[in-house]
């Protein structure tokens, strides 16, 4: 049996080596595993539990705001795909093919959806008639793939699971509402759900998704200061709904193209949860989606009445929090310890002979190792408190990373400067142009983020050519 | 505006065309439409939301046997689908290729799952160590291809939904216990959340899954007397731990390979509740599973008061049931109840100004199209028993027809006579040879449903050779 030093030590520091730490912690807290077929992986119980909560807690948001679920082939033929000409430009280097079926060739080839606003526009031309039927509010829960070159579990993989929402409206202006209250509610899954703080805003042109009018964000920040997209939001006007003929009759009787929206969330999250929030003894999950909230872990098992009142504790315990009871007898306390550490577990709670004589136990907290002796009679309640004040800290500690990890540049040598030592977000004006937006990138390494919708007055020229500029956007390097 | 009677002559009879009618259902019910991709259906939200149903009880059910979902790969490489060979052969054929990724011919083409035992077992054979590990008791809910030559929209499809679960054990006995408990999740989401009663039992050697040791079935008889399998479940032994290596430290320290089951249902069950329930007014759904249980129509819906009563009414029951409430004026009443019935909604209300001043509503059943005039002070608790009444019902309506479309019969001539006559299901003895089965298929049509659990002296020869037979086995012609 491993012991609780060389457990630790099989860890990459954090501090080292940034990207091997991330892949220790995904193999290690048995979130995913690698599988044959490059840039697939298995997504493991543990893993899985998080995308289950995260989908729960989306799918009854979006069902507030009326949504409902359907179900698109997932296979698009070449046609379809090749309709809107920025989106395929922008989708068809990096699709799969199938081209067999059966046993015989195909006569067009089909490709596995990337995304699915071809397939979607093509059975909303069918479908729609009159103004009376609109909106459309719907969204699928599905794999999408997307062939890329280099991948990383969660982060870019070929294969991930999402949700795509799309939807349809009588007018631009309703269309544009509804892409933000999406973005909105994508918020509120990151912030409330992950604890993680959000950047919201609008992409730059070059960043916008192929094929929209305006592409909204909200931008997070990791461990390391780079950035990670944690959901986005599309508003397509009329781009799609023309070449698809996606047209209604309107109040006045007349025929009218619709109004278009699209927004995504993915399993990238469970990438962001781990980069938020990890540190050196592990994953560092957020109670309200930790799959479980609390692990009894008894003291000196073997002893007689021990196993029998942690038994009694997680009978109590279990209704109301997800809780563990950990019963295997081969470890030891040490080990069990850096092992539910390893796997993010928000609490412990140690329960050994003493406790039981004095009705106590002891709370442990992951997020600051602090030991809290707990009444047994008080336990039901003080252990939501201290959930709850977990996750607040969580959030906090992610906030305060944002503020110190922002920085204003005036010029490029400012911004190289300021992204070469700290990362993070780098906030300069902008003057509107792709050329000086390639030239950051090319300098820097950075992308833009967005144009945040809460703008700043931090200057009056470009941060690169130093024209008038009245936009002020956030850089980052990115995942 | 289309009138009551033209709507409902929109339907195929049920006697004349059982094909046609059922189309007719998926479409004016609003289940699913027809895609660009024969065989590839778009699963529209009416539908869907009958699929979700079926996940959330179906899911429930699962999670209190303790087993977990996870997330296997889409594509599986061809090395890996030959490895073990009757699943290969069974497979192979009607699989569908990814032969090009990111504009680049692969080295090895890669299937899109038709089914994922080989790329479960080879996840298994890296992560099973020891038998303290074990059960694995995993389940993935996700998208198949099968590439069918004959294509219908939920029973017969290229693309279906369906869940898979994939379990592996440390004994023989334990694995074979946790495949019939699987069938009986099944049994209790069929009869208890569809209404429709199950015949449970094996499968004989020519009808089970390829590379199982044992199939089990829930096997379900249509309105029509065609026999649909309901869902499956399968041990397989060490049929695949042997070939890809699934193997643990056992209690004595020695290897051994584990045993293994696999266990699926799909959105072919909601073909079922069409065929099982629907009638000449279109779907009927069992008011368990209806996403609308209850629908409220305004009767003079202009007339002062009756919109805001029955918006009250409305309020009242939503917390409570799946209920709407048809704010429509564009259609008569009679539209509407035409349109609702489609649908298979179970309940309608109806509301108008004479029923308000009497503080009634009237409740009108869609199994039996009774009226039943109920207090408003009363229509909560009324509303409920009323559906469940009609649970029961739909369930003992088909019961009843079970009893009258099974028939005995001694020899073939008998066999051929029954199943003309009356489809529905045939019993016989057999003798249990492949021949057999194959020349009463031949002579028939029909196929072995199962050898049900429950057997039943009926003879003392096989139906076919009338050479000594020891089995009961249930035929039908199958979808």
């Amino acid at each position: 049996m491993k012991e609780n030093k060389e457990f630790v030590k099989e860890i990459t520091n954090i501090e080292d080596d940034f990207a091997k730490w991330y892949t220790d912690i995904v193999l290690k807290a048995g979130l995913a595993d690698y599988t044959d077929v490059k840039g697939f992986i298995a997504i493991k119980p543990y893993g899985f539990a998080i995308w289950e909560g995260i989908q729960k807690y989306a799918d009854g948001k979006f069902k507030e705001h009326q949504v409902k679920n359907l179900s698109m082939p997932v296979l698009i033929p070449e046609s379809l795909l090749n309709k809107e000409k920025e989106h395929v430009e922008g989708f068809a280097p990096e699709v799969a093919w199938v081209t067999v079926g059966g046993g015989e060739t195909l006569e067009e080839r089909l490709c596995v959806r990337p995304t699915s606003e071809t397939i979607f526009s093509t059975m909303y031309a069918k479908w729609l008639s009159s103004w009376r039927e609109l909106p459309y509010l719907y969204n699928q829960w599905c794999n999408v793939l997307r062939w890329e070159k280099e991948t990383r579990p969660f982060l870019r993989s070929r294969e991930f699971l999402w949700q795509e929402g799309h939807t349809i409206h009588e007018t631009a202006e309703e269309a544009k509402k509804f892409t933000l209250e999406m973005l909105d509610v994508y918020q509120d899954v990151i912030e409330n759900l992950l604890a993680i703080p959000v950047l919201k805003g609008e992409k730059t042109p070059l960043e916008k998704f192929a094929g929209a009018e305006s592409t909204y964000t909200v931008e997070t920040l990791m461990h390391d200061g780079r950035a990670l997209q944690g959901g986005t939001s599309h508003y397509f006007g009329q781009n799609f709904t023309k070449p698809f003929e996606v047209k209604f009759q309107n109040r006045e009787g007349k025929e009218e193209y619709a109004y278009q929206t699209s927004w995504g969330i993915s399993t990238r999250l469970i990438g962001a949860v781990i980069m938020a929030h990890g540190d050196n003894r592990g994953l560092k999950l957020p109670p309200r989606v930790a799959p479980i909230q609390a692990v009894i872990v008894p003291i000196a098992i073997k002893k007689e009445g021990v196993l029998e009142n942690a038994d009694k504790l997680y009978e109590k315990l279990k209704e109301e929090y997800r809780v563990e009871l950990d019963r295997r007898d081969q470890y030891s306390p040490g080990y069990k310890f850096n092992d539910w550490e390893m796997k993010g577990v928000p609490v412990r709670i140690e329960l050994g002979p003493k406790d039981i004589e004095n009705h106590v136990c002891v709370i442990v907290r992951r997020d600051t190792s602090e030991k809290i002796e707990v009444l047994l009679d008080e336990v039901e309640r003080r252990l939501g408190e201290i959930l709850e004040e977990i996750q607040r800290n969580m959030y906090d500690t992610c906030v305060k990373r944002v503020q110190e990890k922002t920085t204003i540049a005036h010029n490029l040598e400012e911004f190289e400067k300021n992204i070469n030592e700290n990362q993070g977000y780098v906030k300069t004006m902008w003057c509107g142009s792709n050329e000086c937006e390639e030239t950051i990138h090319e300098r820097t390494g950075a992308k833009s983020r967005c144009i945040p919708f809460k703008q700043e007055h931090i200057g009056d020229t470009c941060v690169c050519c130093g024209k008038p500029a009245s936009k002020m956007v956030v850089w980052g390097r990115q995942y």
